[in-house]
């Protein structure tokens, strides 16, 4: 029988490289961006703008990379006062800053959304990847009441690493696209459509009850997550297997 | 401003030929198949099997034409040994009665399901439709997360009246088949599934958000209902425009 | 045992009359007239109105016929400005657009509202199937609640090819018309009502568990649905059959 | 400014006639009878069959009204071992005593219902009110979607002091019948029906939708709430203001 | 075998003394009056105050008692320049009108609420059992979470013809009351509270699953439904069995 | 047999020392000081300015100790113009009074929260505590995504008496605090959050369900219950067992 | 700027004395018993009777006290033949072990339950408190539709450190209790009840809603989590504050 | 402006490739293998075990590697006796089948487990992953609950190219997780729990809202669908990138 007794070691090891800031309001973790590979998200909904900024500004102080998520025009002029390279998409509400952004981004990633409506999720994902260093291929409005316009796009849907599928009304699109490919595909739900569609409820369970492999879901309007988890997966095609 | 005092003669019009019998915990209408063209239904779930049987016999008194549909066995084995004409579906739960068929159904009702799961449905939907006097195709397994097995389907799917479509899980078929066709669809969530397909809810939620018009949807696993207003759409193009 | 191969000619013929244009944000499906006998239906809601307008653009450049559903007044001032046909309906949130409008409208299509409330949702299906083609009859505010109202409109029920049953609250008024007529009827929840109405999923609801069969549902307040698939079963009535 | 002061002697008096006994997992309430008129229902769903029998035997032993619903099979075997005098409707599943009942009931309630299968829970308000000394008018299988059958039973309708409206699937029968008729209605939700009925919830959120006044309701399946509620009002009939 | 022919001078009878008004938009029913003691009533959500002060118009030509609930001070304000008499009640949102208001209101009906946010629903229950002739006794802030207040009230409640018990977050009211009383209680859930209270969902849970009998529930925030059984109920006091 | 004939002596007992006032709209209940130890609270949500003011007013004249909940600061302004001792906490939504505030407050409780949009909850329950006479320690931004800054308060949180665990989004702060501490936990989920976090359902589902014993949940953004009964709580360990 | 690098003395403080054993499918915390006063519970359902009988004799093996809950009869058939001590009490389905029990009880704890269908529940809860050395007074079926039999209890109640309230239906118990008391209430919805009790979610989110301070709530029949925090919350009375 | 005819070449070549077998109630996909790298997999609920066999003798005829999922104990009795080399687990309800195995699974798939119950659904995971040719670590029972025996596994968490988390109840699994490694993670929700847990929707709903980003959502209990897009995922460390 094996005793688990834990060695104190690995614990210590596991939590060693974790510090963070304790600003009383919030304790960002500025070391994120080593073991990420990415600083920490700050999501402004339900913050204030000064403690968005506050955070922000703790977290340029020491990595170059920050995405601000779900911002508000508001929330984007107080930070931009405090941090000039601020830069806003007002349709994504997503605000990330003027960098030495990379040359050499890593193709892979493709986005493609099921309607007009469904963009600004889909940029917010796109924006995502792309501040994380993968190039952003997108396919948009290419829904499923009207296949051919999908169907042209199977080369580039073959090519890809990881497919990001936007869509929301009755969210079919990830399942028609998972037929096509053998790239893993990560579904969004948007809160678009109206009546029975429930601000995205609807595409949130069509996706989780796709009846194609391959798929799996993020939460409804969350651009955000889908394009972080994306990145992840299509780095894997640039790192070696880890021994 | 006009009056709109009620004209009995329009009420008594509306009311002369609308006949039925009291059975006590029943009041079958046998004239429905006059007004109808179709024989009252019986919904066998609710009912004790000497209810259905014995609002079966008086039903058959007065028309050939009745279906008794979500039959159980049991039920099919009371009313059988009191109505030996009668013919049970298993796996589609229904009860129908062996008689001089007419030889010339009208041709225009496509059935399309998803998945082998949803078939039982699918025939329910179908035996309505040929028992009300209309031919039916079928085709069958050709669920959106292999999409080339319905494009398979294209011109089958053009040249049809109208279309029932039956999916469970995501209930994305209707959608697709809609951006192929000018014919109406009938679409029939089915119970198939696990976990959040909520026992056909979600496929429910698809079909009524479907981002394709032409759409309309029928409850859960009632295949009844869509081979009925199918077997209604069919049979216009067959009459003359009424005066 | 049959192999399906798919034979690639369907699947060419099947694919080779949907062209669309690319506006990057949108893809306009501008033969869907030919095909379906209708233009691409913009839905406004989700889109901005530059987007809206832009697409309008487009397909006006292809087609007479145009529908704008759910659209706001600002939205429809900006259509306005590019497109001076442009008429508006503020109660229905549709925008249609003046047109050498056929004269020989398709009788056949009746539409019944349950109260005044549910009149808005009424009109945007009776445009819809307007625009169509089809003659639009209307009997307004004959709720179940005052079961006379609807029974003197039983003569002009029965001689309807398509009934659209448009109704709020519990949402019965599909069922009792559907005892009274052998004719599809196309029934639509609308949000109208508080508390326990759920903004619409309650006469949703009841719709889907009609005990009256030939009924058929469509998304809470898709007026415009219940007009475009009632237009598609009343022109049956005016074609011959397809060989 | 009036000080609410609790007056003591009020609070004496209201708890004064409220003796009950104390069987450690019950407490029978057996002077109900004299307070209400009627003894403590015993609602047999979530007790032993040796549970109730022993509540049974303390309330019998006090008073000759009692009325068990919900009972099981087994349950009344257990109970008819103890007091012979009990009689069971299987398909109300309710027990009742044999005793001197009174030969003068009081007309005025009348219970309609939707459909066969709504017939059980029908029969248990019934039986329930008769118990309470009220004479029942039973019109079933009522359904809105023959509405004619309904219109039959008007002038019965009319007559009648308090309405209870029994209908599973989309509940409509309250809202019609109320439109008929000035008396109160107590509707009451069935869990008959399949899919989007949800086990009685469609019904439910129907008749407390109802756009017609005058209507009240009951939980699923409740009979027994609405045969009780029911007596209530119609013995008003028959007393005097209270000064 | 009994044969349910419909017999039409029933029929004939029960359509006879039901004219109504034909606007067009609505149907104005301005015999209710005298077939049920009292004016329809107009729900003003959903409709325009010109929609509503049109039917309100047509109305008042034909009786004195009407009610407008649910209306905006906007529609009061429409409504009140075209009929002087009007007089609004802006927290029950209800429009009443002034006239030779009968000197002897029949005793009977109590209003009790839990809390202080019930009392606008509660309101709108008394002014409208108070249109239609019955005197309302109220007994406000009386929650269970101080059960002594409402026990000083005992006298009064057993008293009482009839009770209105009025409450929102838990909605435990009904069943306490219940409890103490011989008398039917129609319960009234509204959307006060926050978080789990879901709008009103949860007090009309509790209200159905009340473990006392004689209760009967109305839609959330449905005063006016409530106010007008209860009403019906009290008449019942004053008049004697019809045979 | 034991019977349980209510003793008289007992309910006079129970009811003699809840006097309290009656305002007509509210019956403030001015001896629970006394009885719990607090004044009553009073919820401003769904009561008007004046309605809060009128009831502030009543209880200050008896007690020096008052908590007003959600009040918005329109409903701030109006009670500070009366009582010029209110103190408002514009984040948390609540009103205190200046008063002589005891200096020994006992240490015990304290709270964690997940992320920064948690903070006014927490402060609510804090503020609710204090008043009531317990010190507060805070650890805020500690949620279970960079668990490291959580287990750098495990000496804090075994210190604990008492722990109240705010969070929204997955709520799965309470289970992890819970397996590091011996102390009860009380849960509160919070309406931050987006999609499928349903204003606060799925954290309250999460905290229900939690893997770990001893937490105990109130309703959603309640940080006033949480504070109330955590300051019962904490209390205990300043007294003696009551025998 | 306090810099909040993870102290790591700490963080090995917090890990020290957390030893476990691993099982493979399992691995239980044995010293559980030294840290929360208590060994780790076995939530039988979901495991098979072999897996809970396996981790019951690892865990037996290292301490006296274990309780296994929701554990069938077949679980308890193969945990007997493994361990003899093991006893059963089949209506709260679960499992303690003969014990050389403590004699001095800690008194404090009270179970009150609405109806004899909550028994079950509220027994598991007493088990439970009784296993963790806490005396248990139960005063059951006093639900509030019977007010008077739980005013008789007021004694009793008042004299309680910690009281759990067991109740399904429409579970107002809780807030009635909460107000004639001062300690903390923990309240427990249980599944009994039909209809709209929806399994317990109706008790549930009543007791959320308690508008009694004071209350917090436990998942649905978890009568274990309600002892075992009862439990914690009366040791209180018992020990010293902690500096 | 881009005109988006479509190429017909392109259409060719995407649907070239896709041959599948007509067997009436189903069209298996036997080139998926070489589309996907992996056979098509049947889900076996829903299908009788007769279809099931028939469905997968076809698809062994072509293909060594097949899956068949939430297989009943009869479904595999009737697959074995047609297919010998059929291998069932019980617990996890899948069918797999003796091969030429290949030996060098690829490492870098992990799936950790919350609780004992969860373990069919992560062994169907691991199965499957482990048909796709990947080599699979286990960490079970490592619930948030007991932090210690998950930070025990944090040299293997770091280690992972991808992480499956398997939870029920709360479904706080993945997001502590998540806080701990860079790899992303797919996280199952599981059915286990009662009360409360909804049949697996809390822990669903809590992985959707989970506060750290790199988890991407399933189905409840679709352990399949994890291990597939797992493999996906791993596969990526074991290619190259595509031009």
């Amino acid at each position: 029988m094996q005793t688990g007794t834990v060695s104190l070691e690995k614990a210590v090891d596991a939590l060693r490289n974790l510090p963070y800031e304790n600003l009383g309001f919030a304790k960002p973790d500025y070391h994120r961006a080593l073991r990420k590979g990415f600083p920490e998200v700050i999501l402004a909904k339900g913050k204030t703008p000064a403690q968005v900024t506050s955070i922000a500004e703790h977290l340029k102080s020491q990595s170059d990379r920050l995405i601000i998520t779900k911002a508000s025009p508001a929330c984007y002029q107080e930070v931009k006062q405090s941090i000039r390279s601020a830069i806003y998409d007002e349709s994504a509400e997503i605000i990330t800053f003027r960098h030495s952004r990379k040359t050499d981004l890593l193709p892979g990633v493709l986005i493609v959304s099921g309607g007009t409506a469904d963009i600004p999720i889909a940029e917010e994902a796109a924006i995502t990847a792309e501040e994380m260093g993968h190039a952003v291929e997108r396919a948009y409005d290419v829904g499923v009441a009207g296949i051919h316009r999908l169907l042209d796009h199977v080369p580039q849907l073959r090519k890809a690493h990881v497919i990001i599928a936007v869509a929301g009304m009755e969210g079919a699109l990830p399942s028609v696209v998972s037929g096509l490919v053998s790239a893993p595909i990560i579904a969004v739900p948007t809160s678009t459509g109206y009546g029975a569609s429930f601000k995205g409820i609807t595409p949130l369970l069509s996706m989780l009850n796709s009846c194609a492999p391959g798929v799996a879901v993020v939460n409804i309007d969350n651009g955000f997550g889908a394009g972080y988890i994306a990145a992840l997966i299509n780095k894997a095609y640039y790192e070696k297997h880890k021994k």
